[in-house]
């Protein structure tokens, strides 16, 4: 794991690693005692996750610099690239970048010297939202293995879907895409059913943002009838199964995706997610710097608390 | 005091403990030894109440979130409720919050898991900037009773007018209010007075910024004779008491509400009011983590110093 | 060094000392045992400027207020002045200003009650520019006397030539300056040439960003043309002497100031100067902190690593 930067890249264990790591991390306090700096490039707008990274960041001890797109030479033309080697140069440890570019990691991951955390790239990868939709599911069902899950909604534009689907398929859930005429992916080879099927069937229903900043023109699937026709109703929620969980990445567009009541349903995790994001990043931030060897087991053991150290030797 | 909301909330006597706490605050350092967060979320340009807050918040030891809505989901559409809810998720202790609605407070309170302390709500109210005013009255004059107060200038739009008229009527103050034709507040039961009155009979001139941004038109006072009707010049200013203070919470419109020179004159408090602004802050602060059982007076013995467990104790 | 505001008011040993310290803080880590707040106020965007005086001030222990005009009372008219005096009112120690006017200082360097830090002053000056500029030069020859460095480019608009011009000069440095016509700056003393002579005969080719943001109009020199015809070309470099070196204060333009090729070629310093900016900052920082008696050598003493008083103590 040189970056994290897509699911693509990460075995079965290195994913059970990390969550487990997230667990130990919510039991446990744990800073580094050693002076690191990290640097949060979000050229896109964003209050979870680059909230939840700052949280995770301050409390492993690290020192955060918090860039602004909109103060920054970016306004006299600056390339991510030049960017990214500018933080370096000054002495940063590590990178989280969110850009709205596909594959904005092509060029920059080659060239780092420091680890690189993707926090979003474009449509394509959200690997770390991922991995705390993936502990949200193993906090409730204890596996994946045929877990029925169905990804709902703006799935063409959603990078949350592209890596939960290739995930959860690698860990062995069963993955169905649910979606309005427009908004499916074609070159995404799963199968397709309706939202009435998906609540009925699935043991996660995972709801998607529709992502009107991406989309070309305007959506041909108006604002009034979308809840009614592909969202989640409270009619709808009534024949989900006993256990069944609601999923969703936030923003939450209330009364579009999800009927504003459900928000904070009893089967509503949504949440719980943002809460398990600080310790995903927080576990993935740690595996990084062990495994660059930025930061080293002594420096652990000099303030482990709780067999951390041990777990962390056995990822 | 669950939340730090309304002046209309508070008891003389939890006013006088607020300032009693701040100037303790003054004299010694004092640092909570645990790990908590809080969040400032600022929908409206602040400078002085933002930064004396993050000044307030460091000096506790807090971790310091510092929210953009320019650049975060609120670009996407997330409503105040749903962003306060996602730093509750995410662990934040306490959240700092200035928007421009009169009443943004009344769905978060209710619902809140953590501590909310209202730094400005449309022309409503103020409560921390009406604390930093009294606390600069009260060290100039060591009572509230009987004093005579002249709120000048643009009292419509004023949520500092709002604030502090109530607080000073409560604690035993005579309230005067001046203002050109279309700034008064017809809801609001003070007497009315010319500025020649004020300056000549009250103890505290406290002027207002005219808020131009909260005019639904362009006011019939002209900036090139507000000052002169209506303002505090240096003619103006010769005829106060001796002992008379003016206040002004800034940022001050220099030569339209009171003329350059007087912003930085012997009577002027104005950057003293600033001062204050972060030990009132310190101290609604830490009463509200008492208050909540966030912090314990364990957590002050263990970093207290010059008395000041006791203090807090005898609130 | 009541401020440290302008190239011209520093003497060659103040300039040494300073790099002097630099190097001293590279080599050991040094913390300020005492709780200081510095604000960072850039009214124009940066990235390398704003980021490394941050983690100077972080690496020092100071608490970092980050202000961004356009979320501050900046927005409602408020001057520099009295934004600057509202942080010195909240317990600011150190002001760090960056600002499009060429004096922006001259008011506020006389009224100010804590040291200033000039960060950009229109296109005036650039001294801790200068001081990494330096510091980069004096590691690679261990000396100016008698260095012929070129600048060149966009001398008109460039505060980094003219803070680089004056200092260098006083070093002992022979100073040529070669840029396309209109970008000459007549009132400037210095020989010009041509950037092929540039290239041939000079041990520091210090090129300048060309500053669009500051241009009144359209440039005549077309940007397809400027590289061939002004800028550091591949050709150009090869004739460059075997040890001379390559300097740009970034943000680069790829292409017209410099091929693309060479921003990271064995010759080019340009993320070492970057580098070299945090540590300078660190010297600037300490020395006006010291000299100042804001902070004194018992803190000091109290945190001392490797000889680092001594060295603090015979500036």
């Amino acid at each position: 794991m040189r970056h994290f930067i897509s699911v693509k890249q990460l075995t079965e264990q290195e994913i059970l690693s990390v969550l487990e790591i997230a667990e130990e991390y919510r039991e446990n306090k744990f800073h580094i005692k050693q002076e690191l700096f990290v640097a949060n490039l979000f050229y896109e707008p964003s209050t979870r996750t680059k909230m939840s990274f700052i949280v995770a960041q301050r409390k492993l001890g690290m020192e955060v610099l918090d860039f602004h797109t909109e103060t920054s030479s970016v306004q006299k033309g600056e390339s991510l690239y030049d960017t990214a080697k500018t933080f370096e140069a000054i002495g940063t440890n590590m990178l989280v970048v969110r850009h709205p570019d596909d594959t904005w990691f092509e060029e920059l991951h080659q060239n780092a010297a420091v680890p690189i955390i993707n926090a979003g790239a474009g449509k394509e990868e959200h690997p770390t939202q991922c991995m705390l939709d993936l502990l949200t599911i193993y906090q409730e069902f204890g596996t994946f293995k045929n877990l029925k899950v169905a990804i709902v909604g703006d799935i063409k534009h959603s990078r949350v879907a592209h890596s939960n689907a290739i995930a959860l398929d690698r860990l062995g859930a069963n993955v169905y895409l649910s979606s309005a005429p427009g908004f499916e992916d074609e070159d995404f080879d799963f199968p397709y059913v309706t939202i009435d099927d998906a609540v009925e069937t699935c043991d996660v229903v995972m709801l998607l943002r529709i992502q009107h900043e991406r989309h070309q023109q305007d959506s041909n699937s108006a604002k009034e009838d979308y809840l009614e026709h592909y969202g989640l109703t409270k009619e709808r929620e009534k024949v989900m199964k006993d256990h069944a969980i609601i999923l969703h990445p936030a923003p939450v567009n209330r009364g579009i995706e999800i009927d504003t009541d459900l928000v904070e349903c009893s089967r509503s995790r949504i949440f719980k997610q943002m809460n398990n994001g600080v310790y995903v990043r927080m576990a993935i931030i740690a595996k990084l710097l062990l495994e660059w060897g930025i930061i080293d087991e002594n420096v652990i053991e000099e303030c482990q608390e709780a067999g951390f150290t041990k777990r962390i030797n056995s990822m």
